[in-house]
């Protein structure tokens, strides 16, 4: 695959990451930029990792404030709030060519839908990133740990392209997983968003080392985890045996990190309510599956967050 | 009956309300008092009441800062948080002849076997107060609305002396009902406390009358009554067909009324997450009755609560 002329759209701390990493390889990236945009073109784009060199982009990335200068693209990385999708309808069409694809990198579930329904489904890529990952301020943004991508396509197998999508990343340093069918992927992310995005905001604004340390969250956080693969299999899709052990192994790791979605709610940002637990509760009820778990916490949050 | 002597321990809203009617109705009644003490003693006590005439009580009644300089009583008022449990052990002794009554008007589950553990099952009564009350400021409690107890003895029916003290009761000015089963009232007021005191803590620290404007609020209040009461129809209680019903027509009368769990929360006081969430959901799960919504907000409570 020759370089990619990439638009991402959301530059926030996920965009940030896996752009730069792009740039780096050697691809053209374009991010769309607001609140950002003059930091980063006086001083660069940060990323300060605890596992990785810090790099300082300036050169390699060019930003823009409108998606009209960037004009159309290989790829369109879309890194935005699912909160803020109504958004893409203006933002995308400038970026669109014949052959362009999007990839959605969003939280949740519904986005790759969206995306298939205003702009046809044979340009929709998903992508599931698991990543301990913060924007720290305008242009920085702080990496803690992981950083794979699990990448597929909307409603049908990888194609020829993804494949060599796929293989792009990983040279440029990004470990990527082709995945058959994306909601597996979802939904398998969902048992880790659903609990530690959850309980992380409504047990007073706690670190998933907290939810850890106790008995009583993280007996919460199980029952949680036990509905989402509930539902999962009841969809037809196959959870590993040992998700949940995996999961609180993986998330021991991660220290005192806070969950995307507490810091925005710390922050008074919209929080995607719907695309995670309300999307979850919703498939989970239509199948008959059992959600009183999930129910709870979705209208808490519902009543606890801000969404647009 | 002849005019009582009665003790009442633990003089916040609850034990101040009732104590005062009963002393106002010619009873010899003994408020014990901690941090309130002096300044009852120099300003009296005052019951300033929406819905009945506001009252300042003086030398009808007497306050100490130790049982026992209350000394034995024909009945003994336990009002104090169930948290505060413990203490019980060392109040109560002093106030005890042969024939003394222990009433306790907490809240939740599990108060009357604990009196009768440790004081003997014949002495035991329990109350079920169904008032809107709070405490303002020491010796000032605030009357909303309602008053209503539902009282009974613990683990068999009323007898004759227990049939006279609601009568007395009544007399006094308080309405007073009698119950053959008194876990039928405990559970029939888990049904609104449930939901109306737990939501307004984990919803963020919100008033009944947001419960009830917000629909996803709402629908939350409905499912956990839907499995206090399938729990306690599990037991053999009956609960009314159109409890769930009654229950929010009673709430929307309460205006923006804050539930006493919620202030005490808002104060960084004990809340009885135990007495009232803990052992609902104990006792549902043990019968293998649906609890995801009941377990959710239990533990949730117990990571944003302090108990002791």
């Amino acid at each position: 695959m020759p370089p990619l002329k990439i638009a991402v759209i959301g530059s926030g701390a996920v965009g940030c990451y896996y752009g730069s990493k792009l740039a780096r390889g050697g691809h053209d990236v374009h991010f769309l930029m607001r609140a950002d945009l003059e930091r980063v073109r006086s001083h660069g784009l940060e990323i300060r990792s605890h596992a990785e060199p810090t790099v300082l982009l300036r050169d390699e990335i060019s930003v823009h404030g409108d998606t009209e200068a960037i004009g159309p693209c290989d790829l369109v990385i879309i890194a935005l709030k699912a909160t803020a999708n109504a958004a893409l309808l203006t933002l995308t069409p400038p970026l669109l060519g014949p052959k362009t694809r999007l990839l959605t990198l969003q939280n949740g579930l519904g986005n790759e839908a969206y995306l298939a329904t205003h702009f046809g489904e044979e340009r929709v890529l998903g992508g599931l990133c698991f990543v301990c990952i913060n924007r720290l301020a305008p242009g920085v943004v702080e990496h803690f740990s992981q950083g794979t991508v699990a990448m597929g396509r909307h409603g049908t197998n990888p194609d020829t392209w993804t494949r060599a999508l796929a293989e792009t990343w990983n040279r440029c340093g990004i470990e990527c997983q082709l995945m058959d069918d994306l909601r597996q992927a979802r939904w398998r992310k969902l048992v880790w968003n659903v609990p530690f995005n959850g309980i992380a905001i409504a047990a007073g604004g706690v670190d998933v080392s907290v939810i850890l340390a106790s008995s009583e969250l993280s007996v919460l956080a199980k029952a949680l985890m036990t509905e989402i693969i509930e539902i999962a299999t009841e969809m037809g899709l196959v959870m590993p045996a040992d998700l949940i052990a995996d999961q609180f192994a993986k998330t021991a790791e991660m220290g005192p990190y806070k969950p995307s979605s507490l810091l925005d709610f710390l922050n008074q940002r919209p929080v995607e309510v719907e695309a995670i637990w309300g999307e979850a509760y919703r498939q989970g009820r239509a199948l008959g599956s059992p959600v009183g778990h999930l129910e709870t916490l979705y209208w808490l949050l519902k009543a606890l967050c801000v969404e647009a």
